[in-house]
This record gives C-alpha cells, structure tokens and sequence, in this order.
C-alpha cells in the first residue's frame, strides 16, 4: 500500500526510482581522563591528517566530476582542518586537561559551532555545518568506523538520509541519483541547494519516519508539490510516470529557448535577467538564458569576512562580472546592508525595526568614505562591460542627488590620475519605498532607469515585516495597490523616456508576468531558475492585449479576483 | 553679566522672577547590621505611618487646589505604602537579615525600581519614580530629616530643582511660582507634563550647572525656546518683558476663541478636535475648544495594570468620554497594540521589526474574543452619545471587512439580549498604511469615514522608523509623497461623500494646516494645546485661494520648497 509523506518542495522535478536509505550514526563521545597524553595527541594528529587526505580526495573528485565551483567548499574544509585556533584548542585539551582525543574535539567542535551559530551573518551560521562535517570526519578516523561511503551505489536510486553534508553528497556517484530526500533541512539547507543545482528533484524536511523505510522500497518524489510516495500503488505509478514524461518534455522544450530572444506575439521585446548574490551564479545564470544581470547584490563581496573588500578587491569582481557577461547589461546594486543583513566586523547599532533603519544607501551616506571605495571600483571597472548602477532604498530625491555628487566627484578624481572611466555608465534607482512609487515622475528626469524591488516595496507599503509569518497574509504582489504603483513607476519612466526592470520575486511570477509586460516593464529579473519558463510564457502573449487586460485587472479590489483574472485569460 | 543656559523647552511661555533653588539631599543608605529587629521594625512602621499622614494631607491640598485629576497620582503612592511585597520585603531584611531600617527600606525600593524600568510598558516605568518619591519621604521620617517644603515660599518665584517629584509640586503654592527649571527630566517627565497643564514656562534637563544659581537671583525662562538667562541684563530684561506682554496678549486672544466655530474667511467650516489618551484629558480638550474627540487611544485602558480590562470596564470609559463630550463626535480607536506598544500581560511574541508586525487591528483579528469584548462595550456606550469607531492599521479590504462582520455580529447579540445600540455609529478606519492611501477609493465605498494617521503614514511611506535618530531627515510631513497621499484620500472620499480627518501631528503643524485646508480636510485632530492656535490660523485663511495654492505646492520636488512656499503665502 502507498504510504505518503509531506515535505518542503526542495527542487522540482519528478524521480521515480529505489530507496537508498543513508542511515547516520548518531556518536556523541564520552569524556575520559587519559594516561599518556603525547600517545593521544600522536592518535588525534593521525586521525587529522586521514581526514585531510580524505578531503583532498574528495575534493579532486567533485573538481573533476561538478566543476570548480562546487569543490571550493572542500578548500573550505582543507582550511578548517588547519586551523590554528581550533588544532590548539584541542590540544590544550589533551595535553593539560588529560581528555580522550574524540571527547576534545567534540568539545571543541561544539563550541566552535555555538559560537557559528550566534552570529548574525547567514552565511557564517552556514559554516557551523562544515564544522560538524569535518569533526565527524576526524571521528570516524579516530574511532576507526568508516565515514559513510556513498560511492558504493550501482543502479539508480534515491537517497534518503538525516540530511546531507557536502562531503557526503561530493561523493555520490551522481550519474545514479534521481533525487534526495531528508528528514531535516529547509529551502536553503546544502541538499536543497545541491539538488537544484544538479537539477535533481528533492523534497526536504520530511520528518523522521522517512528513515524506517527500506533500502530498495520504490519511491516517487514529487520535487513540484513537495511530497513522497512509497510503494506506490499501480494506478499512482502510471499516474506519475506519465507526469514525468510530461514535465521532462516541458524542461526539455524550455532548454531550446536558452538563445532565443523574449519577444511577445505582436513583437514587443523585453529583457529577462537574472538576480545574482555571487560571481558563481553568473555561469547559471547564462545557461539559462539570462540576457543581462538585472540585479547584482554586492553585499556577498562584503559578507563571511572580517574586514571590508578593497577597492581592488571589489574592481576585481565587478570586472570579472562584466567580462563574463560580455557586453550585455550588468545592473550592480551598490552595498544593500542593514535590515536583515549584518556585517558583525562593522559593529552596527541594533535598530528596533531594522527594516525601517539606517540601511542601504543610507547607509552608505552616513559613511561616505566606505562608500567611495565602492564608488571607484564600479567606475575603473565600467571600462570592461555594459555596467549600470543603481543605489537601493532612495526615499527622497535629496539622497539620490548626494548619491550622484559622489560618484561624479569619484569620476573626476579617477579621470585626474589618468584611470580611464567609461562615458556610458547609467546610473538608476531601486523602487522599494512607497514615497518613490508615488513620486517616480519627480526622480525620472534624475535617473536613466527604474527597478522595481517588489519585495521591499510590497513589504513597506503593506507595513509588514515580509519576514513575519503571522502576516504572510498580507505579501500580495497582486494588490491593486502594488500594481497601482507598478504602473505609476512606469507612466512616469515612459514619459521621460526612461526604462523601467523589476527585480523582486514578482518578477518571475507566471501570474504576474502578463500584467508587467501589458503595464509595459521593459526587463525582468528573476532567479536564473525562472527565466526560461518565465521567456515561453512572454513568447505565448500579445502585449497590446495584455496592456488592456492589465487596465481591467487595476479596476479590481482584491488580489484574489486579479490573479483569478490573470488565470482565466491564460486558459483562454 | 548675564548667564545663559538651554535646556529642553517642556512648557511654552515666558517668566521672569526670583530664583527658588531647592537643594534636595542625595543620601545613600549604608548597610548595618541591628541587634533589635523588633525595634527596628517599629521604627520602620512608624515612619510609613508619618509618611502616610503626610501624603494624605498632600492629597487633600492637590484635591482643593488643583483638582481630582491632579490628586489621583497621590492615592496612588498610598496604595504603594500599603503594597504588601514591598513591605513584606523590607520586613524580612530587616527580620531575617538584621539590617537597619534605611537599607533594608533603600535596597527594597531600589529592587522594585528596576523591575519598573525594566518593563516595556512606558506608564509602568513612569512609577519607578513615584516609589523613588515615596521612599524619599519615609527615609526623611527615619532619619528625622525634614522632606523639602515647598510650603514656605512667600513671594513670586521660579523653582529650580533637580528634578521636581509630584509630592514636591503638590506643595507648592502655585499662586507664588512663575515656572519651573529642572536639572534633570525630558519633556515627558512629571514636572514638564505638570508645568504644561498648569499653563506655566518650563525647562527642562538643563544640566548640573543650574543648581549652582543662588537664591533670589532675577531669572528668565524662555520656554518657547528652551532658554534660561540669569542676572538679564537691562536690556534682555526689556525684550523678554516685551515678549511676555506679546506672549500673554497673544494667549488671551487665543482663549476668546475656545468656544468660537473652526471657519475660514470665505466661509468654509472645519471641526478642530483632540486627540486623547486618558480620560482626564477630555476635560482639557474641552478647555481648548475641542469640537470632538478625533482620537481616543482605547489603549490606555488596556496599559498600566496586570489583566485585560472588562467588558463593563470598558463600557464605562466609553459611556463617561461620551457623555462629558454631550453630543460632539468622539471617535474611540479600537485597541492600538503592538509597534512601539506592549501589554506585558498577554505575553506578545517578540517581533524583529515591530512597527511592520501584528499590531493593531491585525492583533485584534488574531485574537477575536478580546476583540469583540471591546466591540461589545463601545456597541454599548454608543447610546450615550455620538460615537463613531475607527480600525487603525488596516492594509487590505480583507481585514476591513472581517472588522465590520465582527462588528456586526455583536450588535446582533446585543440586540437579542435586549440591549440598545444606536443606529448611527459610524465606522471608518486609519489610513496610515500606504495601501490604504493609494486605493483609498476601493475603501471609501466600505467607510464611514477616514482619519489619515500622519506618523505612521508618513513612517511607512519613507521606509523609516520614526524613532530612529539618524533617520529624522526622512520625517517630511510635506513631501510631495506625503501630501499627494492626503489629496488621494481626501479625493477618494468626496467622489464617495465621506469625510476625511487626520490625527498625527501633522493635523497641528502651522505650515501643514493652510495646505490641508486647502485639499479639503474636513477634521483636524490634534493635541489640545495645539487647537486654538490652529483656530486662530483657520479663521484667517481663505480657502478656495489655499485650494489653488495646495495644487501649485504640489508641484515642488522637495519638502523644504514646500515649507517655504506655504511660508511666503502666509507672509502676504
């Protein structure tokens, strides 16, 4: 009989295949006074350096097999493993506290994490699961038990674990994987990422039970709706492998629209482009057809280090980008921090509403010499590509105009040292906060493009924490109100013969596409996932005629009626 | 030589007169230990007795003098003296512990003075120095010191102190002071909320330095701008002796027009109102010509006491603020929670930014049963005079709509239950959502009326928190976001033929006022202090000429031109 279970839609997709379940020994070392402290010393370096020749090899593995990329987390490990602080903090352990060597490096280990996990910075928490990944490592050697071997697999299967460590999924053979199930884990937890990077189906956060089920049971994930089917009855397998074919024909078919262009059927044509957070995300978002960056958030350049990026530093990345993308637009978002991001090495004052607080270019106003430096790398990297940018969190024209006077002033100090600056840098704003929505025709002759950050502005105008779940009822991207902006954000651009992009999530949602290309948004920018579903729905639709469904749709009061709308028009 | 000091200006006006310094005593207690604990302990009950006697002779003198309103906080300090923990923790260090009566007295206070201070309830901190005050005058009777009389004075003076407890104002003779100078305290200390209901010149947290004034010296309060001058010279002397005629002529002029209608010079008619937070205030709103209630913060009921107040409870406030105002519109806000205001007692979730989270009517719709207690009691009181009831911070129809059902479903009962409700309360809601703002015409069908809430408006319109210091630039009243907000709503509901009124600060704001009259608002509400003066401004204005010179405003980019704008008009 089908059991079924319910989890978090990690990756999407359908895999029908046989249960490999990875069951991990949950060891917790005991303390215990040694007698000869330079033997155990001896056994924990022993145990250090497998765990080093493991990781190496671990890491030429996924070098050679998933790309540089995804192995540089494996120098990561390398690093951690020589640690100073760490390696002497174990040895002091041994050495003056006479403790067994599993128990001094799980102690240490923990407290390493604790202190991981106290930080502000998401990035830096993510660490404290490397830790555990290599401590488990050292244990393994130490204790002579083998580290869980998933290279043994031989036919297609689906792994099903706790959850999955970089160095556990680096050594999957991944021709054989159809898809991850774990118990544990969110959306941004490594299996999940993992997974939809190697384009596997995964659904994550299942529950324990998941874990009593046999190697070898059938199994179908569901990575679309989030769920998982074990045993599955004759009539649910029929039913699934058939949704395969279907959606695996539907992947294949968007994969043809990588290289063609996003031009409705009456011929009006857009732009979709892809948001990035690192230099890595610019290779995906190319094989996914992206044909610019609509939004580069370069807080990661100042994020998971202990002092700012330097000029040089920061050059070094924006030209990389512009290089990579070769000519087509690169939008760069000047430093976005404050709110939900911290950088700890800055020791910024604890606001009482954060999302209300001294963020972005307010910020960056308020500490004009950090700002400068970013300034000027932007500017002697505008020289390698077709760079834009624009500043977040504009409010007032007057931040907007002292925005500029910096940049003009940077400008002319590099051109006076002879650093050559490229003449056609655009420089636009964010559209996150309602007073520029209702305004924009006052900042459109200031600016040479709009974006629309519809996550802030749905946040702001609502007056609701987007992070707050009692009040996810109120993130409506369809709200007559938003879309009342929307559209008075591009009238006023249009007017000035500004461009208008948008770079929040609404900009990839299928039942918001239509109305933003009838309002006459002239980019997208999306996560590079959604671009291409989101090119054959843009392919699909006659602009003009959306134009008038889109006036009909602002006449409705509730976001629910206007998504039903938006639905029924598609069916048609 | 004239000495001049600036302080924070906590009460208009100007004084000149001779300087009373009260020079209070910073005693300390030290710890000793007694060998008679029952000896001590009398000592100890015969000091609360004394201090008991005195605080009720003070009560009788504030009663007779001042009122009772002004004598309430002193029933207060007697419920304090006989608070059972407090005395039962001074019994047990002076029992239990064998420490002297002052210490054990001392550290008990100091104990519960913290706790206060640690509350997130503003009022329940407000009594961390009413207890100070109290324990202040029980250590005078144990150590036989006298408390400061303030008793004595025999001519025209201004009182410099460190701070001014209420038992030292109760005291006064108030005939005899001209104002009121303090080291310490902000403008929400007690002797600033007592200094501007007692319509006397104060400044406030003037620094140390002011202690250091001798008796008898000739001062000057400026408390329109926060200055002190000692020894004036004869020329300072003759301009501020000039001031303080014009001063005093201009608020004699202003008091002939308390009972005066709100009407423009070309006949338009507007309702100037107060905003309340206690029912004490209701009788001051009426002194400064209140034609209504425009905001009653219902909260107030709710804060500064351990459970939920009672339906009856309730039910009384609301009858005795609609019966005192005899037939004038009083419009009560249903419980305003949450944001920068908290009920230790329910327990709230912390929130990371609480100004975007559950607050207000999204509080009240997560937790209906409180919701309709409240509901219940103002259905009730509504037959008692001309109610109207106002939801603050609603965001999308959804939730109006909710409100209104919830509404409904309790007069129902009440109707059943054989209970009256009147047929004509009308219903509106807050605009201070930015949602609201922009499809003000998709609610304006659904409302009785709108009251634009400006702080929060203008808050959440700029993204930025309004307690946030390094954010204040982003506070524009007058920005063009802001006052196309207003227009938008006032526009919506005269096509609908509703009324708008508007209860933030900005309803009081000079500058704001010749514009909102000229876009059509129809109710100012504001701090009762603020009303005559905006009669004043009303009276003078003509209009339909504010009407063009609104829109003309309208075109300016900045705040700043807007304010100068409306300035130079004036000025004609």
């Amino acid at each position: 009989m089908t059991t079924s279970y319910k989890g978090i839609a990690a990756s999407p997709g359908i895999a029908i295949a046989q249960a490999v379940v990875v069951k991990q020994e949950h060891y917790v070392p005991v303390a215990s006074t040694i007698v000869d402290a330079q033997a155990e010393w001896q056994r924990f370096e022993q145990a250090l350096q497998a765990a080093k020749h493991d990781i190496e090899r671990i890491y030429q593995l996924t070098h050679d097999k998933l790309g540089a990329d995804h192995a540089e987390i494996f120098e990561g490990h390398l690093m951690m493993l020589e640690d100073p602080e760490l390696i002497e903090s174990v040895a002091l352990a041994i050495k003056d506290e006479m403790l067994n060597a599993e128990f001094a490096l799980h102690r240490t280990a923990q407290q390493f994490i604790q202190m991981l996990l106290e930080l502000d910075d998401e990035m830096l928490r993510g660490r404290a699961s490397d830790i555990q990944d290599i401590a488990g490592r050292i244990l393994s050697h130490l204790r002579g038990v083998k580290h869980i071997d998933l290279s043994a697999l031989d036919e297609d299967c689906i792994i099903i674990a706790h959850d999955l460590a970089p160095s556990d999924t680096a050594q999957l053979k991944l021709e054989l994987v159809r898809g991850f199930i774990t118990e544990a884990g969110s959306r941004t937890s490594h299996s999940a990422i993992m997974a939809r990077s190697l384009e596997l189906p995964a659904v994550v956060g299942v529950g324990q039970a998941i874990l009593d089920v046999n190697n070898g049971a059938m199994l179908i994930i569901d990575g679309n709706k989030g769920e998982v089917h074990v045993h599955p009855s004759e009539q649910l397998l029929a039913h699934y492998e058939a949704e395969k074919l279907a959606y695996d024909a539907k992947q294949a078919n968007l994969r043809k629209l990588v290289h063609e262009p996003s031009i409705s059927t009456d011929g009006h044509r857009v732009e979709l482009a892809a948001n990035i957070g690192k230099l890595e995300d610019i290779e995906r978002a190319l094989q996914n057809g992206a044909e610019g960056i609509g939004l580069f958030r370069s807080e990661f350049l100042y994020m998971s280090r202990n002092t700012l990026p330097t000029e040089e530093e920061q050059f070094n990345s924006y030209k990389y980008a512009l290089e990579k993308m070769n000519g087509k637009p690169v939008v760069i978002r000047t430093l976005d921090i404050g709110g939900d991001k911290d950088l700890p090495y800055l020791q910024l004052p604890k606001e009482d509403n954060p999302f209300l607080g001294q963020r972005a270019l307010r910020f960056c106003l308020a500490n004009p010499e950090l700002f400068r430096t970013q300034l000027r790398a932007l500017l002697r990297a505008s020289v390698h590509g077709n760079l834009k940018i624009m500043f977040p969190m504009v409010a007032v024209l007057e931040e907007l105009f002292e925005a500029k006077h910096l940049l003009a002033e940077e400008r002319q100090r590099l051109l006076e040292e002879g650093i050559a600056v490229s003449d056609h840098i655009e420089v636009g704003i964010m559209v996150e906060v309602p007073s520029v929505a209702v305004s924009a025709d006052l900042f459109a002759q200031h600016v040479d493009f709009f974006s629309i950050g519809t996550n802030d502005l749905i946040q702001y105008t609502m007056a609701a924490d987007r992070m707050n779940k009692s009040l996810s009822y109120l993130y409506q991207p369809l709200h007559p109100a938003i879309l009342r902006m929307v559209k008075m954000v591009i009238d006023a651009a249009r007017q000035h013969g500004k461009w208008v992009g948008m770079c929040g999530e609404m900009a990839g949602d299928q039942n918001a596409v239509p109305l933003l290309l009838g309002l006459g948004l002239h980019e997208f920018s999306m996560s590079s996932s959604s671009i291409l579903a989101a090119r054959e729905l843009i392919t699909s639709l006659d602009q003009s005629q959306w134009s008038e469904l889109a006036e009909q749709a602002l006449q409705f009061t509730h976001s629910a009626a206007i998504t039903q709308f938006v639905q029924q028009q598609l069916q048609r």
